[in-house]
């Protein structure tokens, strides 16, 4: 079984990755550079998918950004909110159809290149900001991706009904390098700390009871 | 209403833009550049866009022409099959998922542009051949739109349940300008007349009982 990961160098995905090659499915994953602000994700998807020795597809798409507007990722204008990460504030951070457009793609390679399964890591905790991360949407996309072609393709979203915190301690169990993964929206040189996604991934840490070796600028939640 | 029509510059998508035009919404129409040998349909796109004086953006995705191969409308080495649009050999020109890939931009377009609604002009005599032409890609795909954003787009495919010869009538009604439309997949200077698509435009105008205003390089189908 060949499976598809679509990889953005974060946390969820990463661990997804190892997930897939530790099943023993030969694996591949596919980046998008969609115009994101924080685009450093790629070098990280970049290493890790070199560390694991899994084929890796970087698809520019930065014309989108043009076109797929009003979000903070990818409009410099737009600041990325501070807060956590289920804050009404953080639907600043949605890129209208995001997961679609890279999943259509995804799919698309998965059928030339004979994969029997595109897989990404949607999951619990993206349900309140991201609604391409609802279940419903993975079904009907589920049932889409079933009928896009004569060859039938699965699309899997494993983490859908599970918590960050409950995939920090499945990549515990697969050793994965959480150092190497890059999650905040910012971009910089280090993780803000502060950002919707660096408060999710220093709070899933904490819930997962795991040490997390991320060095963050601020080192101590904002409260004021 | 705006209303937002993938558009190829074909005959399919001409009325269907024309239709949208006439019944008073406000149009705008994309097209995309995924590294067809018949890029020159984009020139009757372009064109009959300006006559509209409607919203036209060409999307370019040819660097996807590398990932989805095994078309010979994007891979050079594979040729374009004459013959009929039915004919079980035409599936040579099945680009992998592009449908959902072209869906999945307009909507994005669609919800960052105040669109209400995505047209595309899939028709009932390509079911045999598009798989994503086919009305239940249709309904998963009407339901993925629905859910992937907090605001709902609706996606519209008014000609999945009639014939490429009731689409030519039905432009004839709206003076759609035939001549201006471009169909061929092989992309020479004139319609070629005996690939797949040439054979569907030539027949579908005779069935309308409509005169095909089209200059063929093959005048008569080939019948050895």
């Amino acid at each position: 079984m060949k499976t598809l990961v679509v990889y953005s160098g974060g946390i969820d995905s990463t661990v997804l990755l190892y997930d897939v090659v530790a099943s023993g499915d030969r694996a591949a994953a596919i980046s998008f550079n969609y115009g994101q602000r924080h685009v450093r994700e790629l070098d990280a998807a970049r290493a890790i998918c070199a560390d694991l020795g899994v084929e890796h597809r970087i698809v520019s798409l930065t014309e989108l950004s043009q076109l797929l507007t009003g979000s903070s990722l990818t409009d410099p204008s737009i600041e990325v909110p501070d807060g956590h990460y289920t804050d009404s504030t953080m639907k600043a951070t949605v890129v209208p159809n995001r997961n679609m457009i890279m999943l259509s793609i995804a799919i698309g390679w998965g059928l030339s290149s004979g994969a029997e399964r595109v897989a990404y890591a949607a999951h619990g905790g993206d349900h309140a900001i991201y609604p391409d991360c609802r279940p419903e949407f993975v079904y009907a996309m589920q049932k889409a991706a079933a009928l896009c072609d004569w060859n039938e393709i699965e699309l899997s979203a494993p983490f859908v009904g599970i918590t960050k915190a409950d995939i920090v301690r499945r990549g515990m169990e697969l050793s994965v390098p959480f150092e190497k993964t890059w999650s905040c929206y910012k971009g910089g040189e280090q993780h803000c700390g502060r950002c919707g996604t660096c408060t999710e991934r220093r709070e899933a840490f904490e819930l997962a009871g795991v040490e997390d070796p991320t060095t963050y600028q601020e080192p101590v939640l904002d409260k004021t």
